[in-house]
């Protein structure tokens, strides 16, 4: 019935560029191409860009759903050039040069930019998608916050079927989501204790991190992995290294060397894969966790109009390193906007340029006053100047003035001892809405 | 297994008072038993208490959920007489003084106190329960912005199938909830076109409100629903008064006088029936609308220690008047409030004291610089004055301080051009969650 209305009637003539996904690599890439004379358009199945690195505040009761999300059209509302359109995309038809989406329209493109993200990936261990909980989405979080809550207030109401009021959380991966969470779940105990007055045991509340590497934080120094894991333990935090997941069970962990750990709650943060279909269902090579392997440019080894993005692309670190751009925040933000740039180029006839990652350094937190951050060039910091870097660093990056405000105000609420406690359970929403 | 846990140690020999509701009736309650030699436990199958009063503009995406909604456990944090329960009551036990919960444990007391509140009343009308949305609870509120939103994003995508681009919201009921709808909706398909550039006809849009009434707010004096009505029709709302909606179809309101309108959205603020089905299994009278007959102390008669107060209860106004109390939040709280008192008044062996309702007004905000209040011997308040005094008096209702900051906050940037745009739309959360 509508064939092909992605571009509005006063662009006409422009050229168009579809960008798939509202992410960091999606949004960095609109950014570049917004004010410029070109038909551009944002496509989510969420008509909001998710601020990824806190979700697990939303998912530890620390901030709201809507403090990390923001609404893609009020992000370019004033850059006509740049529309949205809320759908899934179900294919891409490369030769045709439109993109599908599941409601049966098509949006044509002259430039595409896949930027479709990444996923859990539970590595087809048994249980782990049906028992973990991932931290990937709004909705993720939504619902790994409900259960933690939930949790928390069943253990309070009947001590005797934890133990005698001791639950036991298990969080799966060692990386900064694993290792921010784990912090952030001693606070949430302690403050469910001590402001909610719930009846848990905090001295045998167990919080145990699982990870298969031999230490924590892998893509930082040695020293920060010992940071974190001596921070963590002072904590309270129990961590198993070197030990890999068997399975996932209703109330339980295997572990490769046949331990069975108990859990009420599992978290995974183990690791990242492509997101979606998508990246399946093209004709291209793909890497390790299924990114698609992109050329020097980021475009799809011939389909010079073809750039993928982000978490969903294996890029070349570029000026001849080995390796790829991590998936993180800034391999996202680069490759994004990198893209954004080369179709510029194109559009105006210049010679295309290789993507050169350029490393800013990895920072994570590990709770109040704890944070570690690593800067290329720069001393390692730690503790609370780490802390206070890492605040200063995502209230800057935080997409929109108004989240910046609102997250800063729970945060400041929130050291100031956590006045209104743990915060919603919002289960009822999801587990009654099949009417 | 556990049999009666609703008591803490430590307060084994005190009066037990148990209080099933968190609503402003529940909350009222317990507020008056703070602090003082009883032992008391709210019960609510949600971790929170709900601002209703504000629920609609968490639908129309004003507020978020969580700045409605505020945990019972961060109101009664400083007081360690005043515990609280997450949990679904299945049904009272009258003569073994014993409130039975869903998860098969039970919470007996000396005293109690029934504040389960309201639920839409549908009438019986076809189709009503199923195709029309209530604004009842956060999560009522949750569904129908999510259905609001992702209509407008709907037609900006297939305009064909909207008429061209101009979709049709139908509002029942023309009492200040229908009021307050109708007008916060005129505004949110104003912003969606201006700022979001959603390509919607605003002049071809339909907001229609119907009402069986020949007025609007019939709580109100008449000049204040001439002024509702004057007012919303100023903004472009439809208003059919004195009609009876027959039903309530997939796409359309049928009246009984055989008109049919369109609907893409139809929300229902037709009238309240009593929540749940605990009032029904209990040996009481029930008058209109399902709420508990009560004696003029607000106990059950032949029960000195049961009292059922709040929208479930038919209060009697008191000192002679005849009628019952008003289901608003006035008379909750002074229900509510009355049997905290009777229940101290009856610990300390002193004499019960019949409940009188205080009129303190009526209030109802039509949108931007409109409202009307009416408050006793004080002349009639409409227009800026009125919408000042509305957002006035809501922000020193507001439960807790950082709601009430975040609320404030809220609203100013909204009434500074509303520059996030119409909010998240968080239904892949809700649709999405059998697994």
């Amino acid at each position: 019935m509508t064939g092909g209305n992605g571009h509005r009637g006063q662009v006409h003539e422009l050229p168009r560029v579809v960008i798939v996904g509202a992410g960091f690599a999606g949004l960095a890439a609109a950014r570049v191409l917004a004010g410029r004379p070109i038909d551009t358009t944002v496509v989510d199945q969420h008509n909001f860009h998710t601020f990824q690195p806190l979700l697990y505040q939303v998912a530890t009761a620390g901030l709201e759903p809507a403090d990390v999300a923001y609404p893609v059209r009020a992000i370019f509302g004033r850059e006509p050039n740049v529309s949205f359109r809320c759908g899934r995309v179900d294919a891409v038809d490369l030769d045709g040069r439109r993109v599908q989406l599941e409601d049966g329209s098509a949006l044509p493109y002259d430039y595409l930019v896949l930027a479709t993200g990444a996923a859990a990936n539970f590595f087809g261990i048994s249980g782990a998608a049906r028992f973990a909980e991932p931290l990937y989405t709004v909705r993720d979080a939504r619902r790994l916050r409900n259960h933690l809550l939930s949790t928390l207030e069943s253990v309070d109401a009947h001590p005797d079927r934890y133990r005698g009021g001791a639950p036991v959380f298990v969080v799966v991966g060692g990386g900064p989501t694993g290792v921010e969470t784990a912090g952030a779940l001693v606070e949430l105990i302690a403050v469910s204790v001590r402001r909610d007055r719930l009846r848990i045991d905090p001295d045998r509340t167990r919080v145990i991190l699982v990870d298969v590497a031999p230490r924590l934080l892998s893509g930082f120094s040695e020293t920060a992995g010992r940071y974190a894991a001596d921070t963590l333990r002072g904590r309270g935090v129990e961590i198993h290294l070197g030990e890999r997941v068997a399975e996932v069970a209703a109330g339980g962990v295997r572990l490769a060397d046949g331990t069975t750990l108990p859990a009420d709650v599992v978290v995974w943060a183990g690791g990242v894969t492509v997101a979606g279909t998508l990246a399946d269902s093209l004709p291209v090579a793909q890497a390790r966790g299924g990114r698609v392997v992109v050329g020097p440019d980021l475009s799809v080894p011939g389909r010079p109009e073809v750039f993928v993005v982000g978490d969903a692309a294996a890029a070349p670190l570029g000026r001849g390193r080995q390796g790829t751009a991590p998936q993180l925040a800034q391999g996202a933000i680069q490759t994004g906007r990198h893209a954004g740039q080369e179709v510029l180029r194109r559009v105006e006839g210049e010679a295309g340029a290789p993507f050169a990652y350029r490393d800013k350094g990895v920072m994570a937190t590990i709770g109040r006053h704890a944070a570690v951050a690593e800067v290329p060039r720069l001393p390692t910091v730690r503790g609370t100047l780490g802390w206070l870097a890492w605040l200063a660093l995502h209230l800057v990056y935080l997409i929109g003035f108004r989240n910046r405000l609102v997250v800063l105000l729970n945060w400041t609420w929130r050291y100031f001892d956590w006045p209104s406690g743990p915060r919603l359970i919002v289960a009822d929403v999801e587990s009654e809405t099949s009417t």
